[in-house]
């Protein structure tokens, strides 16, 4: 079912020093920074050929990376995403396997405009997994 | 300098269920179990086409990863590994920049049999972060 690893979040608080480390230090193309509102963050694109890092910062006062980084101020690895070729099929088969889908349990549109669900950490051994529609 | 992600390393505390999660519930390829007795993990390799997801539990008293655990008992993302071409030289650069790398500062062989070095994740924005020669 899963395909391709599509991103890694990195949630930090400083996405500027983030974003400086990753190319300068690490020698990596980075891209511009976005702000995407409707989800809450601001994100810069670290590229690694085969596929990509996603540095998200909290954007507005309803972020949903807030209690991350409440939680672990210095930042760290925020989640997984993993494509899939029908996330409406992806979400009914571990529905109903039991697997908790965030939210209303059904997909949303995600940040890159696609199709997404987020599975419960506490069902998939401590790691955030989101599907995205490929 | 970095190249690829070679793989995002998630920690669990049991190894088999997670390995059946990934297998059976997401339908990825998984491989055998392997024992790594000189790096104190147990470890499966998850294939997602572009990189790989290698699940690591504790083998041994004095696995590096038995802390992780116990912070974080139903598991989590451990650390990223990014490849470059020249370890020596990478490890040089990021010293001579003032990022500290785990252990006595020297690349070691890793679990893939390549030199490796891990840097400190408090330089690098809570993220724990091994390179690996190519």
């Amino acid at each position: 079912m899963i395909g391709q690893l599509n991103h890694v979040a990195i949630a930090v608080s400083d996405i500027k020093k983030a974003s400086n480390f990753y190319h300068f230090n690490l020698g990596a193309d980075i891209s511009e920074l976005h702000e995407l509102p409707e989800h809450g963050v601001q994100t810069v694109f670290v590229d690694l050929q085969n596929t990509k890092i996603e540095l998200i910062t909290p954007l507005g006062e309803n972020s949903p990376i807030k209690a991350f980084l409440e939680k672990n101020p210095e930042g760290g690895i925020h989640h997984v995403c993993y494509e899939v070729l029908d996330i409406n099929k992806a979400t009914k088969k571990l529905s109903s396997e039991g697997y908790r889908i965030l939210g209303d349990g059904q997909p949303k549109i995600g940040a890159h405009g696609k199709p997404v669900i987020f599975l419960h950490p506490k069902d998939c051994f401590g790691c955030l997994i989101e599907l995205e529609e490929k």
